[in-house]
């Protein structure tokens, strides 16, 4: 994963929070995980391929992932349901779809969100990639973004055998 | 998801187990899941996309992860480490990356697959989408495979305008 990769991930969740949520966040760190590590109580996945692959990862403390859910649908959570699943996935969406488009060169396509709901759990990307995890903070919380990106191997042949 | 587009990750399940790692599994079942449900005790993940997305979610019972691990390595394996962590990633990779021939039309690109550690975590799709869910059982233990795939808007599009 090279540095130069994550700026339009960072911009485009400082983006996402302010114009959908109007709430503002703090990048507080950047740096490259390589073991397994806790993630918050919600966390959204998502994948990206074209002539690079890989995934960001969204990890939310549970009081961001409810406090985003009711700025956006203007009703009170007090758990995780399927509204709140349905918005970190959402979250977890804009934030890839907006860097992807400062990543043209990629031609990045995006799966769809997953997300994952379970107090400890880990998770770890192939030993061969190693992303970068970028915390954050707000009035409502903390969250931290992992995103693991590589070219793709066509790329590199086409490159080799043009 | 439409039930035509499952028989490739069937096929491709068992074809991977039986000649990756000489075991013979059985699929028990086929529902479609629509609420939360806890995963076994590690799952991998990937994202595919182009003219469809989505993603397969295969989750394993700890004795399967161990013993594919070892049948692939072979060492002995007491817990879940880097290489039982990198050996579901590399299975749920074969796994896509064999149906997604079968389903060529699709242009489907894999994105890197991604492992959840954790005790009773579940993982969710959006909403909108419905996953099937395929159990699976093998003379080391049960893994369940979901598969989420919709065709992609762009492709709807074209078909409206073409």
């Amino acid at each position: 994963m090279r540095a130069e990769y994550i700026n339009p991930f960072i911009e485009s969740t400082v983006d996402v929070f302010k114009t959908m949520l109007s709430c503002d966040v703090a990048r507080t760190g950047l740096t490259v995980h390589e073991t397994f590590h806790p993630q918050y109580d919600i966390t959204g996945i998502i994948g990206m391929s074209g002539k690079a692959h890989g995934d960001v990862v969204i990890s939310f403390e549970r009081s961001v992932a409810l406090a985003a859910t009711e700025t956006l649908l203007g009703t009170k959570y007090s758990e995780i349901n399927d509204d709140v699943v349905d918005t970190v996935g959402e979250l977890t969406n804009m934030i890839a779809g907006n860097a992807k488009s400062s990543l043209e060169r990629f031609e990045l396509q995006l799966a769809l969100p997953t997300v994952i709901v379970g107090k400890n759990h880990s998770i770890r990307f192939p030993s061969k990639v190693k992303p970068l995890s970028l915390p954050f903070e707000s009035v409502w919380g903390n969250f931290n973004i992992e995103v693991g990106l590589i070219e793709s191997p066509e790329d590199a042949h086409a490159v080799i055998s043009g």
